[in-house]
């Protein structure tokens, strides 16, 4: 299945804004020209359009769109036509202030950037419902349409007195009665008993339920919105698939449940790859966990990069140039990850706005004879060659769950450490060591139906447990399953209460066999070693070090695996081990430093079987390999400043770039260099 | 006298919620299971209690309190009643909006947190008092009511018209008119003149005189809202002592002035005690420091731990597990200091809210079998056999000048430093040589009656003199007294207006004997060297340090006891020494070392008699003795992480815990050890 | 000509707020003693005197302000009388709220602190308009009046509706149509297109075009505002100068340009002048670059320090106290580029609000006998000696481009770096050579008409260019002109927006014979070598370091004199030379270390015969000359903590201070030292 029906490539292109150059025709002229040798043939368009095609309430122009849209068709080049209520006209939020949000204080915000409108206003629903018919009616059966592109980066909330009424709705249609939310929320807590809907505040941060909630309620009213969205393009193309652009592991929505309201995700991807920096491959780990996360959200199901920089962007500290060769690898490792596109904001820098510094196709040099150019327009030509790639599979043994309302509890709860970025940085640890070996993964929510097709299952800080989720993991174990579990793990239910009874909670203590009485915090960078036990087996090093968070755990059914040894709590264990019908349930105690987890999941692989897809693999390198139902293709990037020697499971292997020989057993990578081969399946 | 009369016993106890578990019966039965265990017995109830007692506005419901009061009467506990003012119900907010604060914005704020009802709505307050009237009428003959806790942790400020016009009446009956305020503030200054009193707002930051008394209307105004709160309670139950809770060294109110509202007070202490932290003992000083200020607030009354914690909070940076024995170490120091009780916050974890993970007597898991839970009941077993100290008094010879007026003078002046803690650094330089030797302070502020029963007087940065205080200073030392100054002493008059004439201001430069002409600051960590002069007489080092303010002074009498070193005022004297009737004053002019402070104060320990209650006392072991008719007590505590040998002046003190024999001459703590030992006295 | 017509002296006094002392004559009458006594005779008078004149409304005092007047004329001394507008009186705010600044959350301030009036209200113009039309009145032919004091460091920003509404008409004014605004502000971005011109809100982000319009509507606002203020006195005192007083390099206002509207400018100054701290040469250099930006701001008229401090400040952080000689030091600096007076803020410490612990020349001790007043009493005399000097000249033949508007450009875009204070750094590294040697420099802004009295014109990161900017440099080049530029430079247009076709822009690439296709921006101290070429000739290291700004640049006629060592762009040129016409000009596309500019300028210094004006002067001293009709005079100060010796270019120079014998050939200047000495012209 490719990302857009019909239409069997990879996706290259990017965010265009001819709406920009409208008195220039000739700059217009030069973009066509420039396309093609840039390899170019995807273009979201639109995005920004809304006074470009409503300049007057009510009356629409779409002259100009019909032309570009006839002149891509005529390329024989896509079109991702985006909806514009991103940002609205000053004409709209002068007449109908409602439409401005109310922030945070309770003031009427004044018309300004963008992403800011209200969700609920009646007016500014009805604005974009004709907005996105009159674009419907006009192009659904045209050529070039080729996806929707709904609105972009939805974010963002309102304190108007209607959105805190649809709050209310909200609550009401979740808890029913009030005693319910009262008793979900333990509002006794500081006197907060509520009697009326009307009296919660979503600005109350005492209580971490509702606080919680309220980000569920912004993931509800914007799920609700791309209904009001949907509504006209589905009833007039159906099959056009409509797509919305995310950002990453952005706080703010749940992007893995709001998949469900729409056909396709394309995430925005500005990693910050620096190619001087230290930790340039702990980050390219991370950007592959995110793709990783992705390709699962909507399983069966293409996604792609619907933005990223050829270069530079203009709003990081600083704005360094993209090096040579880091933009060829970044985009081999999407589609490695499971990507079907690398697009782009953005095809070209405007003159003026806060983002004319923003890396682009063309600069505003306007010719092609740069640096950047250059770069896109080989991988171009790189894609075109991969473009039986699309489609094609990955398959993991090994999941590993990530999940936006854990993170959102742990995150909305005072204590035990509200630093924001740790749960994604406790999960990230767990993703590495496999990053590390080439061993593919998936990264799923708890909602993910099916642990059967998994060997291992890890829950890093697996703060909140869904109702049965525990459940389902004592079956999983029980069938043969492996599951490795932290601190920070079974400590709330759904509205964020606390288990009682010891924690892991809600029967998960049974399935690690411990009792994790406390955990300690402390500052970072703050270590204790960790001895390994003989029931653990041979391990590398006889000590490894833990930081910074140290559970205290009782035995309960499990065996140590490795025990503490400094501290009040020396001698305690740090990792235990459970056989519990078929399987095993590991629990680490402690944060455990990357060595350590290198041993352990090391051990693991080899126990079950686990193989990456490279025979050899040096570290720094990632590596992945995609499933066609006639072939296979790998992939690697070497995000280290040296070359790298990498080798293969077999021979046969051939470079999709190059019309050359297949590969030997060994191929070397230059630093910061990238390939992909591939090879007829067996 | 007791904390509660005629119950004479060490408080032990803590904040109690059984409104928050008011569905679950079993678990309140669990608690007074455990209470006993915990030997714990005095428990705060209803703080937050409003919603629970009238959910409908009008409509009382005091069943489930009745059933806590007759069975803590049953167990023969007592009951610090709260008043339910600390969180309004939402109904409340909802239905009388004046109730909620105006911020500095001049913004209504939304319902939400806590401790934030407008001082002077009436509405607040006729609610307040029908809540409290009701729980005066229903209670106040109950056997199990020992006080009653006045709202909680009063705190914060509202800029509504109402409170806005009290202030312009406040100012009024302050000033009277409109001149002399004009004279006050120096209002001439950027055109400040006011014509009409409406013209004050409070949020000018123009006028360090305003601020200044800004901080004092909101004392005001607490005192003010706690006769409201106290007038129902004292009709029906005069003889139950009010109480309210403090916040330690809290900016924001005057609470040694504040003291004179109510019957007791009863401090909530939470120090950061890391146990592997270099700035233990230092820390461990400071919170001596704030206990025996609250040891002095109302002088021949007891006062007590209100709350304190069994383990970590919720809300530090980072949340550590509190070490085995510190929890000991932290009762022992409050009680050798004088606190005859200490109490927790709180008895147990809910299961929601922002406090769920401050630490409590039970944990979320629920039974005794906990680390926290055991160091507890060992606490309270300790605490029973020292029944007796209830009423052991302290006599100190030294007498510390902590003033909260002269605080919030230095910090609203804008110059020279406006380093807030600075004031609190400066005091406690002159508390830890005491603290060092165990020697036995009285921390008092400027009201202090009578100083004649002190042969040494220390103001350290004393800012602000009050009218006649600089003539109670020279009395003081004609009359024998030694009394030590430093620079930043004497600079401003009540209302900050500054003395001309030279500083020390006021007549306080003839006490000192020298002329403070100007003072450099510095960042902090800039030293310059001291050197000893031989006036000094004998000093361990020739040369000591001074650092980041250095006074340049001119001697008008006084003669220099040592020099700057260096820098361009190097010769100038940096301490000096003034003899004046039968006493004698001392200046240091610059912030001089710890090094030099513990010479310069065991010199004058020496030349005073002043002796420490230990004969030899290690470094990092704070030590206190409290005497009673019959016996007395010896508290240590080590606060440092090796093992420290003690000497006692006499033999026959025997430990408390143990039926022991009578300790010899030395003893040895074991790291984060405490003790306390009795002998009869003689 | 000198800064008070008929007055030819060396401004020497400050601002003095008798008002604050109206109730003590005594006070007063000392005042009049101490100003003999230092040498003080120029006096700032009423700045915030507005609720002394008119306490209630309409009813006017002026009686002690005659009597001061009256005071000053006896003794011969003038006033800089000010109109009161920096500080409404609070009555004035409760009885007309207007007048009080709408902020940019859109609420109306509270009366609080100074220069915080609305630019707009008719009310507020009306009410300056009556009192300084009172006092010109009164005043205009007063012995004692020397200059007007136009209100006080104008600053600021109101969001009301009246301000907003002038906005648009400014915008109507400026760009006439909807049209030409939408096309200059680019605001088809984001879908920005104005329908209304009351759809513009400043407060948009979104448009860097805006957010520089803002910063030119403010400067419009002050320059309006100063005419209404301006028009009563000019009515009655049309030979009475009219000044400003302005704050340095300040960001909000445009000095440069908004010195058209009065007659005089005096700067207050502030240097953090920190004898001890590594950095004091460097500061000291940036001190000299704003005496020059000023000198030039108004060709042919002086210009003078309206404030200083002869002490601390008491909002620094720390507040040093200002060593021995600095103040010397800082005078002789200001007088050697140029200013005609150094007055104070301020004569007297008030003894309340927030300026009562700024230096003064009198102490709250109150008589003369304090360090800081003997040091402003020998530079009292100094100036005196110095009376002559009054109108001497500067002559540069070197001019630095700094200008408000480009800075302003920079800055509201968003990339490549957003560093606030960047523009200033790097144009001061260009200062810096010449400050070094002892070459006099011109600091213009791109309105300077006449460029061909400069044999070299310097302009780094000159962002911006205004029309026929780049043309006027062509032509500078080809007539023999030499021209440094950097990176950074001819990047946008008036508006903000990019210049098509390749940087430099709007013709410049073709008179520096390069194309700059990228700017690699790296964090603050990240570094590349740069190699020199021979092209370049004999340069004393061969290697130099540029820092955190790599230009990547093609040649285009230009030859490359140095070129990158390292990082992917090795080898491409980092500084380049081409001939155009007679000229030459250069391009120096990293930012080159201060080694690399020290040996680049002092060649270039020695092709084009620029002499110092001392024959030898170490670094870290400054040196200036100014020439009079029948004299020289030549300034040193010496900014290091080691004694420095000069050499002069010719004998015969007299110490100015003391009745000596000339100077030899060399002289010698102690730490922190500094001399005038002076000669008659040959």
């Amino acid at each position: 299945m490719s990302v857009i029906p019909g239409y069997p490539r990879l996706l290259h292109g990017g965010d265009y804004n001819p709406d920009q150059w409208l008195d220039q025709p000739e700059i217009i002229a030069e973009d066509f020209r420039l396309m093609e040798l840039a390899g170019c043939h995807t273009f979201s368009v639109g995005i920004f359009g809304w006074t470009a095609y409503e300049k007057t309430e009510g009356v629409y122009t779409f002259d100009w769109l019909d032309a570009i849209m006839d002149r891509m068709a005529a390329k024989g080049f896509k079109v991702i036509l985006a909806t514009p209520s991103g940002s609205k006209p000053a004409w709209m939020s002068r007449r109908h202030p409602e439409i401005r949000r109310v922030n945070r204080q309770g003031l009427r915000e004044p018309h300004q950037g963008r992403h800011n409108h209200c969700w609920s206003s009646p007016v500014f629903r009805e604005k974009v419902t004709a907005i996105n018919s009159r674009l419907a009616e006009r192009y659904h059966g045209h050529p070039a349409l080729g996806m929707w592109h709904l609105s972009n980066e939805y974010s963002g909330e309102c304190f108007c007195e209607r959105c805190l009424g649809r709050w209310h709705e909200w609550l009401k249609s979740r808890y029913t009665t009030l005693d319910g939310l009262n008793r979900a929320w333990w509002t006794a807590f500081w006197s907060h008993t509520f009697t009326d809907w009307a009296e919660i505040d979503p600005r109350d941060g005492s209580l971490d339920g509702l606080a919680l909630d309220w980000h569920r309620f912004l993931n509800w009213q914007v799920a609700d919105f791309i209904e009001v969205e949907k509504a006209p393009l589905k009833r007039l193309s159906p099959e056009v698939p409509c797509a919305i652009n995310t950002m990453g592991l952005f706080n703010g929505l749940d992007y893995a449940r709001l998949s469900a309201c729409v056909d396709l995700i394309g995430d925005d991807q500005y990693p910050s790859y620096d190619a001087d920096g230290p930790g340039l491959h702990r980050h390219a780990a991370s950007i592959s966990f995110k793709q990783d996360l992705y390709r699962c959200m909507q399983p069966g199901r293409p996604f792609f990069i619907m933005e990223s920089s050829p270069d530079l962007q203009q709003w990081k500290k600083p704005n360094r140039l993209k090096r040579p060769g880091l933009h060829r690898a970044e985009t081999l490792q999407a589609i490695g990850h499971g990507a079907d596109g690398m697009c782009y904001f953005q095809w070209r820098k405007g003159r003026g706005g806060m983002e004319k510094f923003h890396g682009a196709v063309v600069d505003h040099v306007g010719h092609e004879h740069t640096r950047v150019f250059q770069g896109v327009a080989e991988v171009g030509r790189l894609l075109d060659r991969l473009a039986p790639v699309a489609g094609a599979k990955i398959q993991a043994k090994v999941a590993l769950v990530y999940d936006w309302e854990a993170r959102w509890g742990f995150q909305t709860s005072d204590g035990p450490c509200t630093d924001g970025e740790l749960y994604n940085q406790l999960v990230l640890d767990h993703y590495r060591p496999f990053w590390d070996r080439g061993i593919p993964v998936d990264v799923v929510n708890m909602d993910c139906g099916d642990l059967s097709n998994f060997q291992l299952l890890i829950t890093p800080a697996l703060w909140m447990l869904k109702p049965r989720y525990a459940a389902r993991l004592r079956t999983f174990v029980e069938n043969g399953g492996t599951l490795v579990g932290t601190f920070f793990t079974g400590i709330c239910d759904p509205t964020n209460l606390c288990f009682l009874g010891g924690w892991p909670g809600n029967g998960l203590g049974e399935v690690f066999g411990v009792w994790n009485e406390e955990t300690d915090c402390q500052n970072p960078g703050v270590t204790r070693p960790v001895r390994i036990e003989p029931a653990a087996g041979v391990y590398p090093k006889s000590e490894y070090t833990a930081e910074r968070f140290f559970g205290l755990v009782h035995l309960r059914g499990a065996e140590a695996l490795a025990t503490y040894g400094a501290d009040f709590f020396a001698g305690m264990p740090a990792v235990t081990s459970h056989s519990l019908g078929r399987g095993r349930a590991f629990y680490l105690a402690a944060r455990m430093d990357d060595a350590f987890l290198a041993s352990f999941y090391a051990r693991l692989a080899g126990d079950l079987g686990l193989e990456g897809c490279l025979a050899e693999k040096p570290a720094g390198v990632a590596a992945q390999r995609r499933d066609g139902p006639d072939a296979s293709w790998l992939f690697a990037q070497n995000f280290t400043p040296r070359p790298q020697t990498l080798r293969f499971h077999e021979t046969g292997w051939t470079r999709v770039d190059a019309e050359a020989a297949p590969a030997g057993e060994c191929v070397t990578l230059p630093p910061f260099g990238s390939e992909v081969w591939t090879r007829p399946r067996d």
